[in-house]
């Protein structure tokens, strides 16, 4: 048997994959071939989530059919809105996607695998309907209508939130961001979806459960932590020693470093732009500035680089989305990636079953109920 | 990189355990270091439970604390009654399963970790409960009562099945099918539970995840699968020359073989006494005859042995276990073992984040949407 010695599977290949290159030489980030900053300059999110479900660009006339067949996604049937509506309020909002995505499975089964395509674009049109609808119904008490006529899955969302569409700046700002987090080689959440599509489970199962890797504050959970953190300081000073002290406390600091990345990642720059921009537009003159102060703690002290989820919390927080519906909107994004690699694990599909280093006690022999201590 | 030439992750170690040993030397089953034929002949399933939850044997005032406690944390909140009455009843069980745990984990989150046992024990003993109350809804129309008096978890399940409390016969053999599923260390569904809880996710969020895989016809679902080729066959001769012609149509005949246990399934003596006691029992001269002439050939044939899933098929069936329960009983009785597998992995966590091989497009140039084909 090989040996993992650092734990974790660390560096051990699990597979092989077509979809994405996570720091090949310890940077960059590449879906099908194309670089990220290709992608974020010059892509929408519906054409990398083409790209991603089919390996090639979409034509003009593909991207508008696919942009059209989305929104005729969006609208929630009526059982799926009960159960939103009995979530309660306070539940954590990846709980209302993990018991969202369940839900639907429930009432719209995948059936053969020949429809994994049809539950993939749906789940990706309808994932921000379900949020949404159950955040409004909790914030505001309204039964919101879910099927808008935004072209994009970015205006559909922030139109949810909002109840109005979105301005171009805030609009494309996400849709960045969607692409951003689309995908990620086998980051936690998408290697559970394909443990669990190896025992040729349902979509829905894999998804599911790639819901509830994701909620986890050492994955997709690191942007809210990030923002928690940056509001809690008035002025980059303040940041400069309050991050110098939680780290004399030995105290974990969410949103930098990375698994695979070594020196840098490579969606920083992009996020940390648009930051910049929404806080000049917001008239911000602490938020950013923090975030920058910890930044640059976090190097000199750690050399720690802040990774994808440090200034997205910002970010999200100038497009007045509340820092609890940040994860989700991961989801929103890498629903693209976890399908891609759904049907990738199907099309050549082996069980993925590891095995442990037993440590515990050797054979021991029975002993009856009366005789133990 | 260490590579993984057979795919899959077969043999490759990917952490430490000290729960179970499964196949040391091609065959042979502990948990926590007793023999699986020790548990099977003197143990039952609640003492099973605690031996895996806490690493040793309950005394009698342990064992007898434990199912009181079980006993307690039957009854089932009204919004889970509500969402499952509202969950189809042409909804694959498991489904229900999976929707049933998140919405636990919404209506009873965990919060700290350091709730995390009684969260182990509320989906031991509810489990049942969910399914139950579910099938009975659907299939009778009733709102039963999950709150019975039943001393084990494998009495309450066949009480709240049948309307009555079962024989002792029957009790006590889904009782032993219970402590043979009850653990067997990184499978698919535990391997699963653990790649979620490394994130540091929630309870819920890992165990959702987990009946998403173990629903797999490659994992738990083969006992269902093994029921429906069995019911095929009228008798042992037909049985013979139908598997025959699925072997040369390369059919794949589900219950036979095992990634890791190389000459034989521990737990299928066991199995297979258990399902020829039930079929004398039943007066069948049918489904028993064909179960074990469907094993010979597979092992004449394609030397390939019966394992858990095989007689657990006819076994459950001559309990009047309907087909479609069958992986659902998996989960009562494995939720035990993923537990266990939770509380190791928080104990001493790192992220579980493999790698890819990249065998996709190297570096593309970006091409603007008017110039694609």
């Amino acid at each position: 048997m090989n040996g993992n010695k650092t734990g974790g599977l660390a560096g051990i290949i699990a597979g092989r994959s077509e979809i994405c290159t996570v720091g090949l030489q310890g940077e960059g980030l590449t879906y099908r071939g194309y670089d990220i900053y290709d992608l974020a300059d010059n892509a929408c999110f519906e054409e990398v989530a083409h790209l991603l479900h089919h390996g090639h660009l979409p034509n003009a006339r593909e991207l508008s059919d696919y942009r059209d067949r989305l929104r005729s996604l969006r609208a929630l049937p009526g059982a799926l809105r009960q159960a939103l509506e009995a979530i309660p309020a306070d539940t954590h909002p990846m709980d209302v996607m993990r018991t969202g995505c369940s839900v639907l499975g429930n009432l719209e089964p995948e059936g053969d695998f020949a429809a994994q395509r049809d539950v993939a674009d749906r789940l990706l049109a309808a994932f921000p309907s379900m949020l949404l609808y159950w955040h409004r119904f909790h914030a505001d008490g309204k039964r919101i209508d879910t099927a808008t006529e935004d072209d994009s899955v970015a205006g559909h969302f922030l139109h949810l939130l909002h109840d109005a569409p979105p301005s171009e700046l805030h609009r494309r700002t996400l849709d960045i961001s969607l692409i951003l987090y689309a995908e990620h080689e086998f980051n936690a959440s998408t290697f559970t979806a394909r443990v669990i599509a190896a025992t040729l489970s349902d979509f829905h199962s894999a998804i599911t459960g790639a819901i509830g890797a994701l909620r986890g504050p050492l994955h997709g959970g690191a942007n809210e932590a990030a923002m928690e953190l940056i509001e809690r300081f008035d002025s980059p000073e303040a940041a400069e020693k309050g991050v110098r002290e939680m780290l004399a406390r030995r105290e974990l600091i969410m949103g930098f470093g990375h698994r695979v990345y070594t020196t840098s990642d490579p969606r920083n720059p992009v996020n940390k732009r648009m930051s910049k921009r929404l806080a000049e537009e917001a008239g911000d003159e602490r938020l950013y500035p923090v975030s920058e102060a910890i930044e640059r703690v976090m190097w000199e002290e750690k050399k720690l680089f802040a990774n994808a989820d440090f200034y997205s919390a910002s970010m999200y927080h100038f497009m007045g989305i509340p820092t609890y519906l940040f994860t989700p909107i991961f989801v929103c994004s890498r629903i693209t990636g976890w399908s891609a690699h759904v049907f990738e694990q199907r099309a050549d599909n082996k069980l993925i079953r590891p095995a442990a280093e037993y440590t515990g006690p050797s054979l021991r022999s029975w002993v009856p109920l009366a005789e133990r201590d």
